[in-house]
């Protein structure tokens, strides 16, 4: 069921952008659409813009709950998202408990090693240049933010790692890393925005061992480990089966 | 002219190391092979190791006049140089005035773009993961140093660059960006390492605008600009004209 949205502003590579009736309120679409390596690999996943979407509702809600500041308002259709219209600044926070994936190809740390206290990573949101890590110097030379919105937004990146991970383990999740996106918006406040997905988070399974089958995230997808969709749905499974169900927006 | 060398004990894609009658000295041969691209690209140029001793020589010495500490201790053939034995950290440490090269194609910031204060990146030295960009999270996660020890290689690179700048400006040249290497000797004192060159800087003739003639140093090999060997020359002649020849060992 499609909502009564207004024009597309902006159409990404798992969601679609929409005005709404409020100047400061957006329609999100997530799509069924899947890639990955930059976009060279991609697949239509029947389900997944519906299971990313009551996910991230409902991780938004429980993050909100203690006190985070998100762009999340409500759920308009079981894939549609009505969120606070934000300015989306182009860096994506990577925050990683465990190694592996691309920490892996680029630095002689091991797969699977522990990483305490997290390593918080920057990339400069930019598929022409293949989003780059950055350094803080980099960072600061680009002036995409103050000093003291960097220092805010490591701050929220850090909480939220500290919430996600204690949520997910009360379901048997072991939450490996993450990227989330933060946003201004029309009063210029801080917002996590985007969404916290099977897409955006790897996820193994607590219970089980198997260096592949415990991945229920798009690692399943990247490495062709088949039951993309199935693992995705367990995840909101765990998940919704301790929360209620996420908010109508009416 | 070889000098009296001992055992070969490591072999780079630019210098040989070799035993000395000391144990805590090196003979460091430096080769006339160029590579770029990580040895993607090779050549053989005549005289590139003569000049690059002598330069990194005279740079060694105006450096140490000025209190830096370094592993030189003196030429022993044109294309041979004495230098302490030390153990080397495995980190590029570059430093940038001038925006080019590998940070235009990573990030949106423009060539020729002047930095101030200058940008210092560490790369980690390892030729099969391709010399990966560390943030300092990552840098402190491979524990490779102790953060004294970082904070006094900032402090010694940024000083280097501020002693060669002026060196180079006085010759009418402009120093674009360089890296360097540094390491521990047996007293566990850290000494500026590896060697000062034109395969090892980025340096512009002040004298010329032109965008490709201008370049007096190894993007002429990356670029196929062709003059190379001539170039490394011209920057020999400039630095050997205002100071003494290199010290001879003995």
């Amino acid at each position: 069921m499609t909502p009564d949205h207004g024009q597309l502003i902006y159409e990404g590579k798992a969601k679609r952008i929409y005005r709404c009736d409020l100047p400061d309120r957006v329609f999100i679409e997530f799509k069924n659409d899947a890639t990955a390596f930059n976009a060279l690999k991609r697949a239509e996943l029947a389900g997944k813009g519906r299971i990313n979407c009551q996910i991230s509702a409902s991780l938004f809600e429980m993050l909100q709950s203690k006190g985070v500041l998100t762009h999340y308002v409500g759920v308009a259709a079981e894939n549609w998202m009505v969120a606070q219209s934000v300015d989306v600044i182009p860096l994506e926070v990577v925050v990683r408990n465990i190694a592996t994936g691309s920490l892996c190809k680029q630095t002689p740390i091991n797969h699977g090693m522990e990483i305490f206290p997290p390593l918080l990573d920057f990339y400069y949101k930019d598929d022409s240049l293949g989003d780059p890590l950055l350094t803080k110097a980099r960072l600061r030379l680009l002036d995409l933010i103050e000093e003291s919105q960097l220092k805010e937004i490591e701050k929220q990146a850090t909480l939220i790692n500290d919430l996600l991970r204690v949520f997910f383990d009360s379901l048997d999740l072991i939450l490996v890393d993450f990227k989330l996106e933060f946003g201004f918006n029309d009063q210029g406040k801080l917002l996590l925005a985007d969404e916290i997905s099977p897409d955006t988070c790897r996820i193994w399974d607590k219970t089980n061992n198997h260096p592949q089958d415990r991945i229920l995230d798009k690692d399943r997808f990247r490495k062709d480990l088949g039951e993309v969709v199935e693992s995705y749905e367990e995840i909101l499974k765990r998940v919704q089966g301790v929360t209620s169900k996420p908010r109508n927006y009416k």
